[in-house]
């Protein structure tokens, strides 16, 4: 799907763009996400706090990625997660109602965001089905496969959240399969 | 979000309509998933059959809901998971093919399909965070409360394989909770 130069000038003038520091918050809990973030550069993860007080991530996106917490954007209710800047991050971002006034303007933007929709449900769908059919080793491996820029850039203790297994044991998969 | 006579009559023509018997199934693991279906009246279920040779059941629809494999409809990759009726299931259901005549025929129903989309992804992630968060009598009342007519309409016994509880300990709960 191709847009021309007076589409992608509509694009722009309708995203934002800002740089979040390391650990800075794009979107924090309780708080309704306003915007869909599109990383320039940059790492953040999604992650929600236990009822005994630990994090646990749910979601990475690195450079050419969209990320938001759908449900809070769409529904304009509060957000069960944070979103947090992995390290310093550039960010395009835009607000529900600049969307809105984009797939009004062209239907080509509605199409985008259809594409990019199936896509983020995809990719939810396969990260289910590997919790539930894959012991720790394989979903590991399916990882560094499916994301290998994430397991250079992503600090190892997040990548074990994600995953659902310890550090340590991280660290004994690293060695067998690198 | 409203369609006019005309409309709705584009949208039949590319639509064809078929009734499954209980048991039938919509999709087989392993064959490429052809179509969306909407279920006119009915119940399906989505399900994987594990290493061990259980079934595992990822998802439930009802009359008015959606269903398909996505990254199989969408990718047309091999589906990893079989849909199959629960009872008699009258659908209607459209090819991939017939759904890209309709986005380029009008825009509406790219809207649609973008509306349906990001709402199979928000009922994802709000059942992720379900899983994630909750303990098992939790899980079985948001079920009961969000999803009041899946519980006449649903085996006991596939609802506990969706919330993986065990089939004796859903029946405990059903008498606490109700």
């Amino acid at each position: 799907m191709t847009f021309d130069d007076s589409e992608i000038d509509l694009f722009y003038r309708k995203l934002e763009t800002r740089t979040f520091k390391k650990k800075e918050f794009l979107l924090e809990e309780g708080s309704i996400c306003k915007f869909n973030y599109f990383i320039i550069k940059g790492v953040v993860r999604s992650f929600f706090i236990t009822k005994n007080g630990h994090e646990k991530i749910t979601q990475f996106a690195i450079d050419n990625w969209w990320v938001t917490n759908m449900e809070s954007f769409i529904k304009k209710t509060p957000s069960t997660q944070y979103i947090q800047a992995v390290e310093a991050s550039t960010v395009l971002y835009i607000s529900r109602e600049n969307l809105e006034e984009l797939y009004v303007a062209n239907p080509k933007f509605e199409r985008l965001f259809r594409i990019i929709a199936e896509n983020m449900l995809i990719a939810n769908l396969r990260k289910n089905d590997v919790f539930l059919q894959m012991n720790s080793k394989d979903r590991y491996s399916d990882f560094i496969n499916k994301l290998p820029d994430f397991i250079q850039r992503v600090p190892q203790y997040m990548i074990a959240s994600y995953l659902e297994i310890t550090p340590e044991y991280l660290s004994e998969l690293r060695k067998q399969v690198t």
